[in-house]
């Protein structure tokens, strides 16, 4: 084999980076199972006429065929695509599965998607995303909306990275204000605001009274009502006075204004100042029908959103029975990319073992086995030194590592001596009550100080 | 979307299963930290001349082709394909990043894997396997061959499902054997002998003697060679006895049997009665170059080996540079569909859940959400109810979760009470305090008895 070259848009992790990536899914598992959301995997493929929809062609999609593909003959499997993201496996296992679930249904699914893109600098063609989703059989309760933005705050505040902002609105909101405003086509408005951000609220209300027959003053307040957001911390209260003052009334209007309440006031409780309401947000709300939410890491709003979710009233729907969901998804290989490449985390080790034995002999090999042996059956990760080298060389072994301790067997009757090779300090230890505080039992992820670490 | 119907060769866990495979990965995935091994994802494609090695051309394999793939240009894609094991992504991953790599270089990789397969009833196109592997740089102790094969051992017998035997033997002591006995191609012999358990001694006599030169006192004696095997918790002393009988003498055989030996002992100390030398276990000799072994389900033998591995001394080259491993593969989906289908596990319950929070009335949630709040900051997976349903639906709905506990939020001033739905017990309890039993933290696989369970 020549020497293998990276390939573009398929990012693998270094040796040393690999457990970023482990501990990161694990943290955001643990607060999705604490939270109660079980675990699916679902197949990697999905029949290409389901990851199309309806009718669209033009989706990012990578097709399977069979090396061995027989000639001549119907090969099935050229229907088969890879999925590109766990939406549409999820609304296809519900409706599959149906019989089986129990309503609402919470799942939570960490796996790689597949994006067929050309190959260009930057774009991830393979990369893991970490998903929730509650749905609801026929209904789904408001509250879940609270719940699943609640989560999502949790799962990335739980992580030992820079602090993040969830900014978020609801699709009621908009629509209710363009209706109340007299706009007919609100769905239409919605999409000509989203681009207000790129170029700007003068070329927005030039396009809404071209394109949607506003009048200037319509125009303007849909510019204005886009500007309107809370500050972190602050409440509702200035973003309900600001869009009284608008004089704009509507009953969708003040549905949505109390949903989006209540989502702010509930995140105020848990996770202060994380979250804010914010007008502007469009994304997805073509798509999304109540709450919606994305998410910035404090000081790196360039990396785009790390996690978005919102609800949607139609999931699946077979026949009459139509599954309304709520969800988000963390882009995991994005946010685990820009954490490693802007040296914003780094883990103690990247090995799980706490201790390595030494072995003083070859011939003495089962004594360091029967010491290792003691450590792991109370729980604690051991490695046993792959030579019998000199102590200083075995444990420079451990400190390449990253393993913070060299256990030295004794003689006949002593089981040796325990050394934090950090600190230097060395005690005199018995495998079967030892152990490394708690804080040295597994790797962890700290957030490092980007100027220290460059 | 039309009701969608399973994929042939893509199996599916229903919802209620989904819960076993994760319990097994993460039983697997305990043994392996326990044991040092670090954590590795790789990309799922490579280009399809790594996959296809030496210029073969008859893998099963899956290509990729971008939906949008532009007509008339060359598209690199097209040269890229799903790896259909966790070993030549290692490999590759191994020379890609030998610069940053500490060796022996220890790691685990528990990841999907397709075949581009005609489909057929029983073949898997997509599965899951969970693998370790230890890789040196140049040299490789013999340590490490006795140290896989008792991971994999102790990882598969710390699962509650049937007990293992695992069969070893060991190239050498094959090779060995035929070149002490005079016959010159060893491997076409190791290749024909492979055939004994399909078409019986007397075809592979004939085989040998035919195809291979040998005598028929030749034949006779690989066929009756290959007939030695030590009884479970036996030792080594008859095989020894069994093979010092055939006169056959070489010192390949001789180094071969004190390695078997070695792994055989260290196996009795480890893992008593679980492992047993077998001088017929051909299986991948021809790939092998020492140890190897292969791992069947006491009672369901018929399933075939889920875990096999052993010694290669050359996962990879690079130039002068070459990279001797040792490895073995857990079949994860083979496994669990085996464990599922033949009723041969259960978990207590599919979801994360310990305790269900009811919901007096709805107006009074955030009393619940206070409630789970504590109880999860304390690392107790809890969800609250879905609605204020009366008490014994909310119930109903936390026994179809197979969810233990229902907490009832007190009035002002109480906590409430805890009930476990299985007994019926229901205690006051304060969030800040209680806990389940430790049996009830999370959900746990069981053996079930298939005669009760089907």
């Amino acid at each position: 084999m020549t020497r293998p070259r990276p390939l573009s848009g398929f990012p693998e992790l270094r040796p040393g980076d690999q457990a970023v990536e482990q501990i990161v899914v694990d943290g955001l598992r643990r607060t999705f199972e604490l939270h109660g959301f079980a675990p699916l995997r679902t197949r990697s493929v999905e029949p290409v006429d389901v990851l199309l929809g309806k009718g669209e062609t033009d989706k990012e999609i990578y097709l399977l065929r069979r090396l061995q593909a027989d000639e001549g003959t119907t090969d099935t499997d050229s229907a088969l695509g890879l999925h590109f993201d766990l939406t549409v496996p999820l609304a296809r296992y519900v409706l599959e599965n149906a019989g089986h679930l129990t309503f609402p249904y919470r799942r939570y699914q960490i796996q790689p998607v597949w994006r067929g893109e050309r190959p260009q600098e930057g774009r991830y063609r393979e990369f893991v995303q970490a998903d929730i989703d509650i749905v609801g059989d026929g209904v789904l309760a408001f509250h879940h909306e609270v719940e699943v933005a609640l989560v999502a705050a949790e799962a990335l505040s739980s992580l030992p990275i820079p602090p993040i902002r969830m900014r978020v609105n609801n699709r009621k909101v908009a629509e209710g204000f363009y209706s109340g405003l007299g706009l007919a086509d609100t769905g239409a408005v919605l999409r000509t605001m989203d681009k207000v951000d790129k170029v700007g609220g003068d070329a927005v209300a030039a396009m809404l009274t071209e394109i949607h027959a506003a009048t200037p003053a319509q125009a303007a307040a849909c510019v204005r009502f886009a500007g309107i957001s809370s500050a972190p911390g602050a409440g509702m209260e200035a973003v309900l006075a600001a869009v009284a003052q608008t004089g704009v009334e509507h009953p969708l209007l003040s549905e949505g204004l109390v949903e989006l309440t209540r989502v702010v006031d509930a995140a105020e409780q848990a996770v202060p100042g994380v979250l804010v309401a914010d007008l502007s947000i469009a994304r997805g709300l073509d798509y999304y029908t109540g709450t919606v939410f994305e998410t910035h890491l404090l000081g790196h709003e360039s990396l785009g959103s790390v996690c978005s979710g919102g609800r949607y009233d139609e999931l699946a729907r077979d026949g009459e029975r139509s599954f309304p969901g709520v969800g988000m998804s963390v882009g995991v290989s994005r946010l685990v990319g820009a954490l490693l490449g802007r040296g914003l985390v780094a883990t103690d080790r990247a090995v799980p073992t706490a201790v390595l034995v030494a072995v003083v002999d070859e011939d003495r090999r089962s004594e360091s086995d029967t010491i290792a042996t003691t450590l792991r059956r109370r729980g604690i990760p051991v490695e046993v030194s792959p030579s019998a080298a000199k102590f200083g060389k075995q444990i420079r072994h451990a400190d390449r590592r990253g393993i913070p301790y060299v256990w030295f067997p004794g003689g006949s009757g002593s089981a040796g001596d325990v050394k934090d090779i950090r600190s230097g300090e060395q005690v005199a230890a018995d495998p079967g009550t030892w152990a490394p505080p708690p804080v040295d039992t597994a790797p962890a992820l700290h957030a490092t100080n980007p100027e220290e670490s460059s």
